[in-house]
């Protein structure tokens, strides 16, 4: 079963945007087993929707459309896929109801281009929006569904993961593939390749297996395949438990479960809190803890020491220290941690303190330098770390890799 | 002068890795005045390849493909262009010279395989890939040229630089396009468009206006075709002084710079420093502002205080305001801002306080109320908004409103 994605918009063909949409979805039409041929970026022109909708309408079965759907008068999306589908526009009384809410929700004001996006073609299902003002349209042409949304990412997801993935899976009858992925944090993928070797291997043929690495992270996908769709998740669950032997320490969960998510749960399940003290990472850690609801119930807080005054009048990191040392250093960076304990009253603490670039390297500390140090209790842990690429990368890897060691530290996985 | 970007490789169609190649090559062809009308991902298959040539031929002048040319079984693209332009692989001895340097400088062995990688098609221009194995090829077919690239970026990206960028110039004399962005924060998108209704309507018809929306950020691309391309600095140019008589007080810069670039800028512009006290957005503003390069040089530190012991004992936040009007409310953001000026010693600081999300809310302040404050020297200013959206958006939306209203606030630009 075939399908197209299509994102729609100037903005794209210009290179002022990356496209994210696209591999996301393509993810989520994946998951479900649909094979997507192409993915294609078009300008917000009639001729060129409707070429493209007149070449792919044989070739798939499924195409998604993402942009142009905005109050603006650049959005075609609307009235070409009307024109294209022979459909006359309608006021759609829930939709409305639903753009009114969220207006009055908001204490705005609505606006008469506000108003006309509750017109929808006649000839569609309206997909509800709950982050914005466009609806979704699906449209079935002989076998083709042809489904558009708004590009926004955070109003496109929830439509997809609500109405359009069910709604595929019912209408198109499609076998469930079974697929299960490891999280895993603190090695990078060639060194677990080389751990992991012998079992990889040794893997049922009808056992794919696919590294997915992000910055501090790889993921290892489990997918199976033909003669072991039966017992798939059996099958699946017992290479998990010889994993589970070779590399305990570095699993940290399953299916894209956030590293924050998981050092969350574990704070939640020992009733314990936890305090940062970030100098190069800048609040990414405290940012990343706090993206996950309900954080405030083991999240203390942070002190973003980025000059020596902060580090010293709330750390109680000593001016000798930091004159001895330096600041990127393994005592400065235990200070913090330990002053981050004692000033937020947390059980546990993070500190960071490294070079995330571009400039400040030397050759002593190079840019990418960076000390990690938590504590608890009367235990510190600290380790340096010398990470590759751009001041943001650098930032994100020291990040993930933080509170990597914590969560090994609290389980007492690392000396 | 028309050209599409195709990208060629199954790991693209099933979500793995984002396509950030076709992006950064249209930026390259759009600066010279090419117009990208198509980017498009498809399969490393030969019936793909084919049928999207010949689709493509009869409509651009400019098909750049990348991908598939590695030393493995899967990567077809190379004998794929041979067959459709009727041409035959022969060594090209230049490039066979260029990898054998390629292999004795890295000290690594070269096997048949990186060998064969020096055969090209005879009716294409070779082009030297200084960073790997497999070269470039520059087919010419009546009026379409086709260019064939790696697709690993740092081998593909001086390609472009350094043979086709020039070669197409040299090539094709095309009119130079000339495009510009007006970055507005304050206002949504709907509102926006109504307050420069009449600018918009009375723009000159050679002038296209495109709204690009991103969270608490409305972009105003101008490009200038046709008619205009002669004059088409000055009357964008123009324009811009006409909407800056509109939206003063929005209009902080322009092509893409980023919100926490251009307060960076201004700090150092003003020899100030800033520091900021978080509970709802968590460590998102010091993680904005750090992450432009230098930003030590103004920022000072940031006290994240989820809870009301950080907020009391850092923040001189006094136990009687939050008992009387509770965490989210304008007295103890201000508190929290004024106590974070005092603290950490800063010229300018940014409080916020308020409910993300998707527990915590009353009826009183649901979910999205965020307090945001900022002060410096003698004063302070504050106001509440109701964000909509999910958690995530709700802090990005807070952090890039407190940031615009520092921004605002130091240009006195508010009460």
């Amino acid at each position: 079963m075939n399908a197209a994605i299509v994102t729609i918009g100037d903005e794209i063909l210009i290179g002022q945007i990356t496209d994210t949409n696209s591999g996301w979805i393509a993810r989520k039409l994946t998951a479900i087993g649909l094979h997507v041929s192409e993915m294609v970026s078009i300008s917000d022109s009639t001729g060129h929707i409707t070429s493209t909708l007149d070449r792919l309408s044989g070739r798939v079965q499924v195409i998604i459309l993402t942009g142009g759907l905005g109050p603006t008068k650049d959005d075609l999306t609307k009235q070409v896929l009307a024109d294209y589908f022979g459909a006359r526009l309608v006021m759609d009384q829930d939709i409305l109801m639903r753009i009114e809410e969220f207006f009055s929700k908001r204490g705005r004001k609505m606006i008469e281009s506000n108003r006309l996006q509750a017109m929808v073609p006649d000839k569609c299902t309206a997909l509800r929006n709950d982050h914005g003002t466009a609806p979704g349209m699906w449209f079935r042409n002989n076998n083709t569904h042809v489904i558009s949304m708004p590009g926004v990412p955070y109003e496109m997801k929830p439509m997809v993961e609500n109405e359009v993935i069910p709604g595929l899976k019912r209408v198109l009858k499609i076998p469930e593939l079974v697929h299960k992925t490891i999280m895993t944090q603190g090695v990078p993928e060639s060194y677990l390749a080389e751990m992991i070797r012998d079992w990889e291997n040794n893997l049922p043929e009808c056992l794919k297996l696919a590294y997915l690495p992000r910055p501090g992270i790889v993921r290892l996908r489990l997918t199976a395949t033909g003669k072991c769709a039966e017992e798939a998740q059996k099958m699946i669950q017992d290479q998990i438990d010889k994993l589970l032997g070779i590399i305990p320490e570095h699993i940290y969960g399953y299916d894209d479960l956030l590293l924050e998510k998981s050092l969350g749960d574990l704070l939640k399940d020992k009733k314990a809190t936890v305090s940062t003290a970030e100098s190069c990472t800048g609040g990414n850690i405290a940012r990343l803890i706090t993206s996950i609801p309900g954080s405030s119930s083991y999240y203390k807080g942070s002190i973003i020491a980025y000059s020596n005054e902060v580090k010293a009048s709330f750390l109680e990191v000593g001016p000798k220290l930091l004159e001895e040392f330096g600041a990127v250093s393994q005592q400065v960076t235990e200070a913090m941690a330990i002053g981050a304990l004692g000033k937020m009253k947390s059980d546990y603490s993070i500190a960071t303190s490294g070079i995330a670039g571009p400039d400040g390297g030397t050759e002593e500390k190079p840019v990418g330098t960076v000390w990690i140090a938590v504590a608890g209790g009367n235990n510190t842990y600290s380790r340096v770390f010398r990470f590759g690429g751009h001041r943001e990368l650098v930032i994100e890897q020291s990040s993930i890799m933080a509170m990597g060691i914590l969560r090994k530290f609290i389980l007492e996985m690392i000396p």
